[in-house]
Formats: C-alpha cells, sequence, structure tokens
C-alpha cells in the first residue's frame, strides 16, 4: 500500500510502499547527482553510516543489527539505519548532514555590499619587553600603557574571561589584541600575519545563509548556506513556535540545535576561506522576528498569538560564548533589531542593502517567502506589512514540490498551447520535482496557454491533463516518467494550482494594502525591488502574468537576491550602517494585516488570475 | 600538655591541654561579653549548633554523637562539634558564622564622601498602555518609544537574559527602568516608592567592608564589616596565593568563600537597610591586588612571586551575577584597577577620597596593615611603595595578641615608671587580650618609661617584667590574672616587642625611600594622611615615639579612618570620580623597595627606637 515518506532537510515527500525499507523508498526518489542517503557498504547493515531520525510515525520495531550499531542511546534518540528500517506507515525522516550524501548548496547570492569597511572592531599591535625586576610590567600592563602612549586609548576595559588566556608575564614575543568599543575583546600572539573577520548570518526558517567577511577589506571570504536545523521540528515558524511553547525542554532543544547548526556553519566556512574561528571576531545576524527570538530564547508566546508582539525592538549584544558560537574569545554577537511580529531584522537589512530608504519617490520592495514582507517607501517614509504567503514557493504543499536544489525544475516555457514543455532543471540532472520558479513559470505559461482559465481551473479536455483516481484530482503532465529522473510522472496539480493562487493573492492583497494606506495607486510605483533567493530566480515575466507582481514595465522591477544578507554584511562592516539600520527599524511604520478588514476583500479578488 | 589551639576568624589562639574538648578550650578564652561557641543544650551534644570546621591539626575521631548530628558529608567537609572532639594536639579551628556569638562588629567609620551624586545608574519610569490589537505593542517596545520620545534616548541595548523577566504583553501599570551607559540593566514594576541603591566594597585580606548607599542622594544607608572568610586558609595574601597556585579546586574554593561572603554581606546590609536586593544596580569594589585577582579568579603565579606583577591594571566591568552577588539583574560590579602587585585599587581609592592627588605641597599617605602601602605626593606627582609591614597591628604573632573586637585592649597608659598602667578595652569588658594600638601604645610608654631600651630590650631588673622559663623569654605583666578576663596573666613579651620594631622599620624606611626618591626631607612634609582602621585608632603620640610616623608636630598628621572605603564610596557615586581613581591609577609611579638596597639599609636603621 503506498504512503508517504517526507525526507528532511531536503523537503521532499516520497509516496513509499509498506515493506520496503527506507533505503529502498529515498533511492526511488534521488537521482546520483542530487545525491541521497549515504551507504557505503551498499545497505548491508555492516556500516551504520545510513543512519536517519525518525521524527513522525513508526517504523518496524529495530532488529539486532540496529540494535548493535546504533547502541541504546541512539535508539532512545529515535534513530534508526536506513537499510534496516522497514516502512509500516506514514513517516517523516530527518537524515543528518553526515548521512547526506550529494551536493546541497543553496542559493546564496546577492549584490555585494559597497561599503567603506568601518568596522567596530580594531586590531593592534603590541611590542612587548620580556617581563623582569627592571622591567616589572605584565603583558596586560604593557598593553595599557601602549594604547595610551601611541594611540591615545584611555578607559579601555576588559573581557574578565580574556586576562588569563594570554601569559601573564610577557615574553620577547608581539601580543595583537582586538578592541571593539572600550572593550578588549581579543588576544593572541601576533605570529604569521591574519586578518580580522566577521560573521554576516541571514537567519532565516528554512534556510541559514553566512557570509565570512574580511573586516579590513569587505571582501566576501567565504559564503556557505544549510538548511536550519530546526525544519525537523516545524516547517514554518508558527508549527515551531508551538512546538517551543508545549515544554520547556523542547525550547531548550530547539534553541540548541539552531544555535549548534550555526556553530557548524561558522566553522564550514572558516575552513572554506581557510581562517580560524578565533578570528571571527564579530557576529552580524539578521533573521524574522521568531528565529530571532527562538535563537536567543526570548518569550515567544506573543509572537504565537494575536496581536504578535515581538518581546523586544532593541538591539541585543551578546557575548558570541554565550550563544555556543565558538569564535574570537571575547567576541560579540549584534542582532539586527525586528520591527514587529512579522517584521524583522531580516526586512531591516534588506531595505538597507537596497537603500530603500533613502531612495527618492516612490518603491515598492518585496522579500518573497513563506511570509512575504512588503515594505512601500516613499521619500524615505516607510510603511511595511508582512502576508502569509505560504511556503509553496519552496516547494512545500505542492504534490510535487522541492525546494531549489539539484533535480528541480526551476524553469518551465509552454509551447503550442500546452501541447509542448520546455524546462530547465537545477544543476541539469533529470527532474525529481519541482521549485518554486518552475511552479510559477509552468502557471503562468498554462494560464496563457489557455489550459487554466481565470478562475485557475484546468482545462478537462486538454491531452495532457488527466484526472488522477487515487487522489481525485485533475493534474496536468508536465514530465512523463519516462523522461524524469524518478519512476513516475511529474504533474502539477489542481490542488498546486490552487496552493500558487492563495500565495500570491496573499501578496498582491498586501502591496494593495500598503498603496490604498499611502493613497498611491500600481502605476505610481517607480521601481520595484524583488529579493530573497526565489525573488531572484523566478521570471518576472511569469510572475507579472498571475498578478503576483504590479503590472507595471519589467524594466522598472530589480531582483536583488539576498538583499537580507548583504545587509547584514554591510552592518558588519559599518558602524555607520549599523546605525542607519537601527533608524530605519525605528522608523518604519508597521501595518498589521491581520487587523485590516481591507485585507480580507483584497485578498478574495487577488485569488483570480489578472483578466 | 598544653597546646595552642587557633580559632577563626576571631583570630585568637588558646593554650588548651589534650583531653579538653574544643568548647572547654574555647570557654577558657572567651568572655561572655566578647562571645564564643554557641551552645544552646549547654554541651550536652544534643542540638548540634556547635559545629565548627577542623582546617588544621587532628581531634579524637568522631564519636556517634558527632556522626548522627553532623552526618557523613559534614564530617566529611571536616565539621566537628565543639562539645564533642577532644583536643590531641595543636590544631586550628574556623567557627562559622551561625555558631559564632557575641557582637563581632568591626570598625567601620572613614570620612563620609562628599561628592555630588552623579551615579554611572539612571532610573525612569514609564507609563504603559495595556497590549491589544488596536496597541500592538509589547511592553519593552513601549519603553523604547517612551524612552526615545521623552528622553532623546537612542541607541540602546538590553542584557538579554533581562527581556524574559518583564511580561511581554504590557498591563497597565507603569515599569521602572535602569540604565547604565547604554544599556538596560534593571525592570521591575513601578509600585511603590524604590530607590535605586550602589554597594561599596573594600575587600581587605582580614575584613571586608561593605556600604550600602543610594545613588540618588549620596547618603550611606548601612555599613558593614565581616571577617574575609577566605581567613581561614591563610593569614596574609601570600599564604592564600600559595594556597590557591596549589591546586586548582583549592583556588575555586577560596575564590567561592570569598565571593558567597561578600554575597552574605550585601545581604546583611539589605536588611539593615530596609533595601531589596534587586535594588542595588552597581557595585564598586577596590582591594589589594591579590583580593581584586582573587576574587575575579585571575592568575595569580606571577603575584606570588619576583617581580610580583598584577596580571592586569585595566579597570574590569564584569555582571555581579557572574560573580554570585545576587543584586539587581543586570548589575554590573566594577573592580578598580590596581597600580602593581602590592599596591591595589585601594591604595587609589585611599588616595582619591583624601584628595592627595589635587593637595598643594607635600603630602604623605599611610595605609596601616599586614601590607602597608605609602605614598608621597607633590602637587599632584605621586610615587607610592608597599612594603610588608605584617600582622602584628592585626594582632597576629604577638603573645597575646588579638584582632581589635570586644575585650581587647587598645589604649595603654604607662604610669610610674612602668610600675603601673592604666588600660581601655574595646566594649569595656575585661581584658582577653590585646590589639594593635594597645600593643603600640604599651610599646610606646614602656620606651618613654625606660623599661624598653633604644634597642628593645626589656629591662629585666624591673619589678614587673620577669623571665618565663617555659617560653624562654622575658615577659612585661600587663594584666594580672585576678584583673583580666582570662585565668591567666596578660603579658607583653620580648618577642611581641621584636614584632612590632621590625614593623614599624618597615613602614619607616618605605617612607625614608619615597623621601630620597623624591630628593626631600621628612621636615617637608606638609600633611600626612593615616588611614585605615589600625590607624584611625592608634595614638599619634606613640606612632610618632616609637618612630613608625615622621617627627613631626602632630597637627600636621590626620587620621581619615576607611579612606579606601570612602573612595570606593565616592567612585560608586560619581563618573567624575570614578574617570579620576581611573587617572590616579595610571599616574602613580610605583617603587618596589625589595629591588632597592636603599631599603633594606634603611631598614636595619630604623629597628631600633629614636633616640
Amino acid at each position: 500500500m503506498g504512503v508517504i515518506i517526507e525526507f528532511e532537510p531536503v523537503g521532499l515527500r516520497v509516496e513509499a510502499e509498506t515493506g520496503q525499507t527506507v533505503m529502498q523508498a529515498a533511492r526511488a526518489m534521488f537521482t546520483p547527482e542530487s545525491g541521497g542517503i549515504s551507504a557505503p557498504c551498499g545497505g548491508k547493515g555492516l556500516c551504520g553510516r545510513c543512519r536517519v531520525r525518525l521524527v513522525e510515525g513508526e517504523f518496524s520495531p529495530p532488529n539486532e543489527v540496529e540494535v548493535r550499531l546504533l547502541g541504546k542511546k541512539g535508539l532512545e534518540e529515535g534513530y534508526r539505519l536506513a537499510c534496516q528500517a522497514v516502512i509500516i506507515g506514514p513517516a517523516k525522516v530527518e537524515i543528518p548532514p553526515e548521512a547526506l550524501t550529494g551536493r546541497q548548496k543553496l542559493q546564496l547570492d546577492g549584490t555585494d555590499a559597497a561599503v567603506v569597511p568601518e568596522p567596530t572592531i580594531k586590531r593592534y599591535n603590541i611590542p612587548l619587553k620580556t617581563t623582569s625586576v627592571d622591567y616589572p610590567y605584565s603583558t596586560w600592563q604593557q598593553v595599557e600603557v601602549f594604547l595610551a602612549q601611541n594611540y591615545g586609548l584611555s578607559g579601555l576595559r576588559i573581557d574578565s574571561g580574556l586576562i588569563g588566556r594570554v601569559e601573564a608575564l610577557a615574553g620577547d614575543d608581539p601580543i595583537t589584541v582586538s578592541i571593539r568599543g572600550r572593550e578588549i575583546t581579543n588576544a593572541f600572539l601576533t605570529g604569521g600575519m591574519r586578518k580580522p573577520v566577521g560573521l554576516a548570518v541571514d537567519l532565516g526558517s528554512t534556510k541559514i545563509a553566512g557570509f565570512l567577511v574580511d573586516l579590513e577589506t569587505g571582501a566576501t571570504l567565504a559564503a556557505e548556506g544549510i538548511l536550519n536545523p530546526q525544519i525537523a521540528y516545524g516547517e514554518d515558524v508558527i508549527s515551531r513556535l508551538a512546538y517551543a511553547l508545549e515544554k520547556e525542554e523542547q525550547y531548550s532543544l530547539i534553541t540548541r540545535v539552531l544555535r549548534e547548526g550555526l556553530d557548524r556553519l561558522l566553522h564550514t566556512l572558516c575552513n572554506a576561506a581557510g581562517v580560524v574561528p578565533e578570528d571571527v571576531e564579530e557576529a552580524v545576524i539578521v533573521g524574522n522576528t521568531a528565529m530571532h527570538h527562538l535563537f536567543l530564547k526570548l518569550p515567544v508566546s506573543q509572537l504565537a498569538r494575536s496581536p504578535y508582539v515581538p518581546a523586544v525592538t532593541l538591539p541585543v549584544e551578546i557575548k558570541a560564548r554565550d550563544l555556543g558560537l565558538g569564535m574570537a574569545f571575547g567576541a560579540v554577537a549584534y542582532l539586527v533589531p525586528a520591527v514587529a511580529g512579522f517584521v524583522g531584522g531580516d526586512h531591516v537589512a534588506m531595505i538597507l542593502s537596497s537603500r530603500i530608504h533613502e531612495a527618492r519617490g516612490v518603491t515598492l520592495g518585496l522579500d518573497i517567502g513563506t511570509n512575504t514582507e512588503i515594505v512601500l517607501a516613499r521619500d524615505g517614509e516607510m510603511i511595511s506589512c508582512s502576508c502569509a504567503s505560504g511556503p509553496a514557493f519552496e516547494g512545500a504543499h505542492i504534490q510535487q514540490g522541492m525546494r531549489a536544489i539539484d533535480g528541480a525544475i526551476s524553469r518551465v516555457e509552454v509551447a503550442e498551447g500546452g501541447l509542448k514543455l520546455h524546462y530547465e532543471t537545477i544543476g541539469g540532472s533529470p527532474p525529481v520535482g519541482i521549485c518554486g520558479s518552475g511552479i510559477l513559470d509552468a502557471v503562468a505559461g498554462l494560464y496563457r496557454a489557455g489550459v487554466i482559465n481565470y478562475n485557475g481551473r484546468l482545462d478537462a479536455n486538454h491531452p495532457r491533463v488527466r484526472f488522477n483516481g487515487e487522489r481525485k484530482v485533475a493534474e496536468y503532465v508536465l514530465v512523463p516518467s519516462e523522461e524524469s529522473g524518478v519512476d513516475r510522472d511529474i504533474v502539477i496539480t489542481q490542488k498546486d494550482i490552487s496552493e500558487i493562487q492563495l500565495a500570491k493573492a496573499a501578496i498582491a492583497a498586501g502591496t494593495k494594502v500598503l498603496l490604498e494606506k499611502a493613497g498611491l495607486k500600481e502605476e505610481d510605483i517607480e521601481r520595484v525591488i524583488v529579493a530573497g533567493a526565489f525573488g531572484t530566480h523566478l521570471r518576472l515575466e511569469s510572475a507579472v502574468a498571475i498578478g503576483m507582481l504590479p503590472d507595471l514595465p519589467l524594466e522598472r522591477i530589480q531582483q536583488v537576491g539576498n538583499a537580507a544578507g548583504a545587509g547584514a554584511r554591510m552592518i558588519l562592516l559599518s558602524e555607520t550602517e549599523r546605525r542607519r539600520a537601527e533608524e530605519i527599524a525605528r522608523n518604519i511604520k508597521y501595518v498589521e494585516l491581520a487587523a485590516m478588514p481591507e485585507f480580507g476583500d483584497n485578498f478574495l479578488d487577488q485569488v483570480r488570475f489578472p483578466g
């Protein structure tokens, strides 16, 4: 009997047969290029490398092989061997990073920040003289005197934990110290050439993007994305908040996995850039309000229910070591302030890096995701809202949707009235599913070709449209199984189309409400900024065609990539930009859509496709 | 057979007989007024209240009563019942605070600081409106907006642990927040009238003086002294450093007992002043360099050996909660910087409060203790040194010496050529021993009366001088046993006189070296400041007579009490004074006596009494 097995963090849902092993179910969906579950022994139960964690549902009871290779503790924590565990019903499985093979890179691009480096951290090399009876000064005493005499620095403080991390008695070798504001936060023997580095982080619900930045030149030394490890505890922020609120230990757990994930990302970035973590002198973290709160373990009950207010919108500075981040000893993590419950520091960073706050005229900025934040700016005055656009563009709630990773159909061209279809996949591998930009293209193309009408209904008489009796839903065949990288057709269903309609309606309605608030009309918008990974990869024609973006000449619309990440890097690099970000956060007027009847009306209007 | 039992924290040495219980040995020395070991059941082994801790030496094995009343854990920690444990040899016993009866107040007086309050902490009352859909702002959001709009405060930070300590959703009741620099450090419902309070501490090797200060008016609300609980692990700082260096766990232990002692003192002060500890918004701590390092658990090996350098002389700011101090949640402890290995922040505070740094002309300042710190200032230029004057003035190393507590002879008048003696005791109770000021008076009086010659030798033919055959030393009988509060004569021995000679020689030699360094003569000194508890209670005539203080007209000499404690209060109360203290610490030129042959020569000269 067919049951659904959901694989995290890939976000892929597989129809498997009971009696199959988890490995067999996974193999049916992964391609050699897109990767899968690691199985060095070929699935013979010898190596124990295909360790996966059962998050929901049940498998067959653990067998002897599993008891031996996983131990009592492993089994208690929910671990199973994919080659041994037998499917007996629907389940959700987490593939830990070490068992996940293949390329998992996430899109990270974004315009590089063009700021003059002016970091909060400065380093000084201090020559030392050996402490002796004739020169009775310890290392720190010599540092203090040198900084005062050569740089006029006085009124300094020191992280008291740092004092014991250098030899109290000075030798002949010079020492380098880092100063943040008035505080000495790091120290090491000068030795070879080392450069101060910073970490910029965009803490997303789905993925975490990290950037290692040279604080002196401003160059990005490494960029890397990982899936947010909290995904295993809830796809969207609301379910994670609910999980955290259920039990104190659960809150501790998801805070810990997030912090550990970020620490792993930090180390990965350091390896890639050939930098030691002790040189990472500061972290700047942006994220939506829920991620911000869950990361700091702040009170969240008020975020999970109306009127959805953040506990705090002040900037938070906290020692990175108190967050479990293995950076420079006294390094500080600076968390960019949020604006409101659903408008976080990532929105602030997006505005900062796209310069929306200082643009003349009328600019619309959108960061499209599970929640889409929208800002409407007019000569520096900004109003923002957030609308629940849902995870459809992340591939979730779509029959054969998946995240934008290898094997995903990312571009679709509908030709000959929907009889023919051209498509591209990420990585060029045979298609295994479809990601946000692909779905958007498909829906727009099918609508233009008349296979979908303005209400979103599939034309039941079209040759590529069929009725799926088992699921009781009409579907359009995008790729027949013989062309696909998996053993089934890749389809787009009537339900998928509805999901896209709801998502785009939310975004369009949010835009309308902001325009009404500002007394403006769509055609007044001089510039549209579309940010975010999906926003960067979507085809603008398609987004305008289905009415997700305003019907404006395409040259007014600009796709800027991970603008939140770019903003985080700017805030990391420059104290001026940091002050600007705080000012933006304070100045944005927040519009709570849930409290506005206009939103509901607009939403219903926008479910249809443009006439 | 007679053996010596030493009682801490009282500092009294008792000659006991083997076979006696600890309680019996203690009773022989304590008076009803001076207190002793608590024994509600009369020493019958019923109540378990006479719990003492064996620090050194051995007692009889624990008996059944002790096993029952102390438990396995208590015995493992070294606890015994004073009424059951039998003396079998010399031992050192710590009487815990709960088992110590009688008055234990320490002298604390000192000129009150005359500064305009200008504290680092400011409080603001914030009116709140209930969070609702129509007013969707959390408590902290309302605080932020109110402070910006009404006080122009922006760029604020918040202690992230504080965020969850108020309800995220605002009610109608106003909230009060405390801000230190740019950081919000405390918050509570405004409720009744409460005032912001600060803690000033003089962390001495022997005693800890604490002051609770109203940060708005500058008034001292409570003052209290306790014995430093580290005394049980070493009388002087050198033995404590050695103890700490022996084993990591020992270092942790003596840091912990010190922090716990200070926390208890904090709570005692709060009780006395009717203040809640949550209102204590900042602590300022001064102390000698060793106490500073031991309190912060900094590296100390370089403090224990030549050239005796402090690990750090920068000011340290650290969250009070990280030191185990139960103050306001985000309160900071500010540790006044040290100058050198044996010149600490207490010396800086003494200079600040006696205004030596800004005095015209030539001023000599002395803070007399186990180590005596001396500063010689001339129109703002300061040189300082520290000399090992030893613990004789604290009553240690003196046959019948004791600390300046109830029952101690504190004043002596030698009359009729040493045949008669008038004396006073602290608290007016029958004498049980003699404290520093009493010894000083006695030695000076006997010298003037000719009972002691200029070399310090007792006149063996004087009627009150006798030879103690058992101890093989000449002694002068101060108080015969029938007059004393204990069952023996109170005497002053030849060895005691030598101790005083060594102590006063160290101080006088230190003064000489500083004068030589500055190219000045004794008569150039226009003002002498004598600080510290002993310095305040000594009789100036006596100190000049034996040559401890320069031979100057007495009106040039001023006794200022606990000037270090007064300085700590000033630094707590005023940011201007705090900057001044840091400047003083940077500007003092330190003279290391150990490195100077002049000191040794001067020292030998000064052992004799003035001709």
